[in-house]
């Protein structure tokens, strides 16, 4: 089964998504807005309303219950709504349940609220493998990349006398449009422009209802007199009609258009735009083919029960898998200046995913995590990033003591961008929306991590999914890459396999890592315990990558390096507290912090099938083991467990953690050190994105370890690196 | 010269915008927001910097002076703005100039702001004859449709020995693009994505400036160290140099763009998308055809300068017609089911004039008044709504007595829409957004009223720009129009020229009149004294229209009409009272108010060159003599004129009052009538728009007549009807 909340966690946002659309339907915390939005950091601004309407015995007047997902329904059913405060008549009471009459359950695809009083109000999301859109026809397409998902709602009135309806609509700030204008097109719904809308057939038992009045007009709900269209009102919906006796579900197709040019920087748009002539078309696609799209919901969220999870993982997963789907963004590049490959000089499909609230396109960083998810439903993505990293955010730099930059320049070499943009701006050929010179934190460059991330992240794409023709393609990247990280490890006669030279971009600042928010931990590049063994992945990836290449003097460099490192690291192992310092330098402030992500890197090697590089019987038996230490040292109660919440820490100097990050932990600790965390951790992960107040952004990454409050990273797709958690053992 | 504004009156809002684009550049009051809006019925949400910066002789720091166009800036120069809350450095000061250190003037396409310091922001906005586009050529209709404006910021330095730099930029909510990100542009400015931006071509001395502590940055402006570019952030702007000695103006194009489909109902785009690329393209065409282009608008201020107006007059016409311009949107039918006449069978230009903040298209009500302005400029847009209105917002009828809808109906005819939809979703055949049944006040239908705005429109069309030809087209509608007039007045034998019935649309509701919130006086339609002489004058421009065609039949018949409506207009004159009743029903509360607008109608025969017609010596001199004494009655304090303000009200028993219609009837008073009101009667309309809470919302149209607070019609463009106040005498 689905996993079911208690009623105190049942009260949070999630986003309901199609692929490729970055579009949301926001819903599930109470009393505050969200609906449907385009391109946003955040939930939208839309009352939502999913309503029980039941004629009264005692009473001329209706009885209306209502899920609790517009203003005002904070209080659930104690509070009293009544309209907009024009209205002639006495005010009507929309009674919202309250949390203990609601039971909320997630799937993998699904999301549902089940009242006490029969109705029930389930989203659908499908998902599955995506067919690389360079091997379809357009027509075979558009099932998997319709931008529409489905909402079932379901009123069981077989225990009553009276008529019932159900009701599903929303408040905008402008006019809505009602679907029943469209010749033709048999739909009956709710738009708003071009832009969103929603819709079922029409049918006998379905009317629009469209008023300033709205709740008002949904209370006088009858069988004689039909709602209002007033098509100036910016509140409307669907009044479903359920007679007496009977127990009826309704489904309603939910979607999103936006048609045209949506970027700057690379003129492109939905790829989805080709394929459907607007919100019409794809509403009436999606319920023409809604039992094939719930038939998919079905095995997902079957998948996800079966899977051996606890109940707060399964959740975690369900929850980071919605997030992440609103966050993608297939495009279509019209202008044909980004023919990446020999593949693609026709269709030229444009993959991005947003980073949520801060909306930066194709962040390296997020990309690298998102890669386990994407290998396996859509790995065809993944290489269209890589080949767009190369073929426009690629840059060359010479490297520099970051210590003393005025010292003279190093060879440095390529490396790529921290990510392609913002807020549908593609950014310069080979510069990022973020990275700028002369600073030591935020908003620095992250030469040398990005450098790693191209690395392994082709190394999964090339290795994992067998595609050599590609990595052929890309072999003089790849020796780049390795001349590019042997220059950054130090002068010639002078290296060690750790980077210890920073990216002359940096001008007067150093480099940075991902962690840029966390503290000293994980704040510089160079020397860094996270860094260095994501380095000895590196290595080992190139290795396997030029193996297969038969570049073999290339393979026997990289091993080379890649022993170098692990020595190396090893070599600053504090034996006698049991750990390894987070900055290998004597006198930073970071050495005293002890970190999570000093484990990262094993994930590496061990997705790409090299189980004996992280057992502790392998080549490199010393650093494994000493990470196993590590980690045992790490993961106490104080140290990297936090004391009050339970949950991981990523650092113990710092109540500043990123669950996605934790999720990768996690599966390394497990499946490659062999070292399982407690049940209850994970209740405590669940419990911030629940009850923390990140709960107001659906997936949160960046929460401190105490409460869940929300530092950053909001509406964030991250959170399905814990697909790694479905991996067999 | 401009209109110069005293202190106290220089802090409102006004509209910069492009023809035909639906978009805005809003600014003027002060600490409030407003900048780029693109379809918006309200200003947008942005902070706008104009800003001076001087080097100190006794300080380091800076000095900077800002329009107070900003949040936070609405005490004026006693005011400090520290930028965001994360500066790490000492709050920097920001000083807004306080309303005496600013001269505002604004004229017919200009609006300035000068200040004491040496700094003047100047907004162009010329407008003028726009050519049909179904008689130019692709590349002629560029200069005319560019979506684009101009700013111009002067800096004067000649008298001090400090670097000095002006600063032009907005505060948005996402973040904005450098637009010397795209290559081969040479472009230097800020972009909102692919939506709006603002740019002058890259320059020494110009830079760009992006960051979110942007006054901060601003204020360190240094000839040594550049400005900062962050490209994350959603505050930028262009710093401009001018060295110690000189002094510059910079120009500065302000472009909006829209691609793909932008409507629904018609799909349609707007017509500039066909001529421009995307928005650096207009950007660039804007600022090499500047010179043009600030001709055109010192041609318009020369011009309205000129004209033998008071300044509060030539404020309110400039004021109207910045936000007239605001709301047109030219659009181009892309799926060609709107082929409106033989003459557009190719390209297929779609005029649609948006009510301000309401955001309905195509009001008739609107249409008619501002066809004064379209004949003077662009008279096609009017024969393309006439024609639009025929082929999809026409419907038939019954008629029906209002007092008995049971009674059985009577004939009708044709009639057409209140509008043509909102918010960008055309409305379907025959169907207006706005009217619904059972209703007999606000949105019940206005069938009489628009069937007399559609033949008084193609009349003023037809025959001022001599279009025979298309009036010949349009010959049947003329006749169906002459006939559901007839029926309206009543059935066979009982006429008496004035409308007594109402549609069968009504169902058990009245028609109502486009003064639909005002009271009872102008509520109902039938007998409604307003509708009465318009319906005289309708039935005049009818009887023009069929002598031009040789149709001799249906003229007399209509001068005959005209001469019953007439008589029986006359015969409901209150000779005691000296006034002409609002309702022509003894018992009717909307009886004892007397009106202004029962003179609107004299506008039309006025026009259409019939002097005859409106002379107390011609065929009508009774009803003329008549009205104007009813004029001379309500023209008194007390009255029609507010005991307050001293303004106009359109009804004596309601402080409801419409500016756009003072105009018109001002200009009736004075031309038909020769009844000239005293100069501070505009003064006290001037101050309702700069003083009153209108001057929140640009040109808004209604308000009350006591101290001009704003009741509706915000952001509206029907303002343009003071453009009769320029007709010569």
């Amino acid at each position: 089964m689905p996993v079911l909340f208690a009623p105190a966690a049942s009260d949070f946002h999630a986003q309901h998504s199609p692929f490729g659309a970055f579009a949301s339907f926001t819903v599930g915390r109470h009393g505050q807005t969200g609906g449907f939005g385009l391109e946003l950091g955040a939930p939208a601004k839309q009352d939502v309303y999913v309503a029980l309407v039941r004629g009264n015995d005692s009473d001329d007047r209706n009885t209306v219950r209502a899920l609790p997902f517009y203003t005002g329904a904070q209080n659930g059913g104690a509070e009293a709504y009544t309209g907009a405060a024009t209205t002639k008549n006495a005010p009507v009471l929309w009674n919202a349940y309250a949390p203990d009459e609601i039971k909320r359950e997630m799937g993998f695809a699904t999301d549902s609220w089940t009242t006490n009083g029969g109705l029930t109000f389930r989203l659908l999301t499908p998902f599955g493998a995506v067919p690389d859109p360079l091997t379809k026809s357009d027509d075979a397409l558009r099932a998997a990349l319709c931008p529409a998902i489905l909402a079932e709602v379901t009123l069981d009135n077989t225990a009553h006398e009276g008529d019932a309806w159900a009701f599903f609509g929303v408040a905008d700030a402008d006019p809505l449009r009602p679907l029943s204008d469209v010749p033709g097109a048999n739909l009956c719904g709710m738009a708003r422009e071009t832009c969103w809308g929603f819709a079922t057939f029409a049918a006998d038992d379905v009317q629009e209802s469209q008023d300033w009045n709205l709740q008002e007009k949904v209370a006088g709900a009858s069988v004689t007199v039909p709602q209002t269209v007033q098509r100036l009102a910016n509140r409307g919906g669907l009044l479903l009609h359920v007679p007496p006796g009977e127990s009826k579900t309704f489904t309603v197709a939910l979607g999103f258009y936006r048609g045209g040019v949506v970027t700057s920087g690379v003129s492109a748009s939905y790829l989805y735009s080709r394929l459907f002539t607007g919100l019409e078309d794809v509403l009436a696609y999606a319920l023409k083919n809604a039992d094939a799209t719930k038939r998919i919901a079905t095995e997902r969220d079957a998948e996800l029960d079966a899977a051996p999870l606890n109940e707060s993982r399964r959740f975690l997963l369900a929850h980071a898998t919605h997030s992440y789907h609103a966050s993608t963004m297939l495009l279509h590049d019209e202008t044909g200046d980004l023919v990446l490959s020999p593949r693609e000089s026709c269709h030229r499909p444009l993959w991005v995913v947003n980073e949520g609230e801060y909306r930066m396109m194709n962040t390296f960083d997020l990309t690298v995590d998102q890669a386990f998810w994407e290998l396996k439903y859509h790995p065809w993505t993944l290489r269209n990033t890589l080949d767009l990293f190369c073929a426009r955010y690629r840059y060359y730099d010479e490297a520099q003591d970051a210590t003393d930059p005025s010292r003279p320049r190093f060879l440095g070499g390529i490396s790529f961008t921290h990510d392609m943009g913002v807020a549908n701006a593609f950014s310069p050929h080979g510069y990022s929306s973020y990275e700028r010179p002369n600073l030591d934190d935020c908003f620095s460059y992250m030469t040398a991590e990005q450098l790693l991330n191209w690395c392994l992240t082709a190394a999964l794409y090339g290795i994992t999914t067998g595609d050599r023709y590609w990595l052929g393609l890309r072999h003089d990247i790849l020796v780049a890459c390795l001349h590019s990280l042997l220059h950054r490890d130090g002068p010639d006669g002078m290296r060690n396999g750790i980077i210890s030279l920073d990216s002359s971009r940096c001008e007067n600042g150093q480099e940075i890592t991902t962690y840029d928010s966390l503290d000293a931990s994980l704040g510089q590049s160079r020397s860094n315990a996270y860094i260095a063994v994501k380095t000895w992945a590196t290595y080992l990836a190139l290795g396997r990558c030029f193996h297969l290449l038969g570049h073999d003097e290339a393979a026997a460099l990289s091993e080379e390096q890649a022993a170098l490192a692990a020595q190396a690291i090893a070599s600053h192992f504090d034996a006698k507290e049991g750990y390894l310092p987070a900055v290998f330098e004597g006198d930073n402030p970071g050495n005293a912090s002890r970190i999570v992500p000093a484990i990262e890197g094993l994930a590496f090697p061990y997705l790409l099938g090299d189980r004996d590089a992280v057992s502790e019987t392998g080549p490199f038996g010393e650093l494994i083991s000493l990470l196993k230490t590590h980690l045992a040292t790490v993961l106490q109660k104080g140290v990297c467990i936090d004391t009050e919440s339970g949950g991981v820490k990523m650092s113990s100097t710092s109540t500043n953690t990123w669950m996605s990050k934790i999720f990768l932990s996690q599966f390394v600790a497990e499946s490659v050190l062999g070292v399982r965390l407690a049940d209850s951790v994970d209740d405590a992960h669940a419990k911030w994105q629940t009850q923390g107040a990140a709960r107001n952004f659906a997936f949160t990454d960046q929460v401190t370890s105490d409460d869940g409050t929300d530092l950053g990273s909001r509406y964030y797709p991250r959170g399905v690196t814990a697909v790694l958690w479905l991996r067999p053992r």
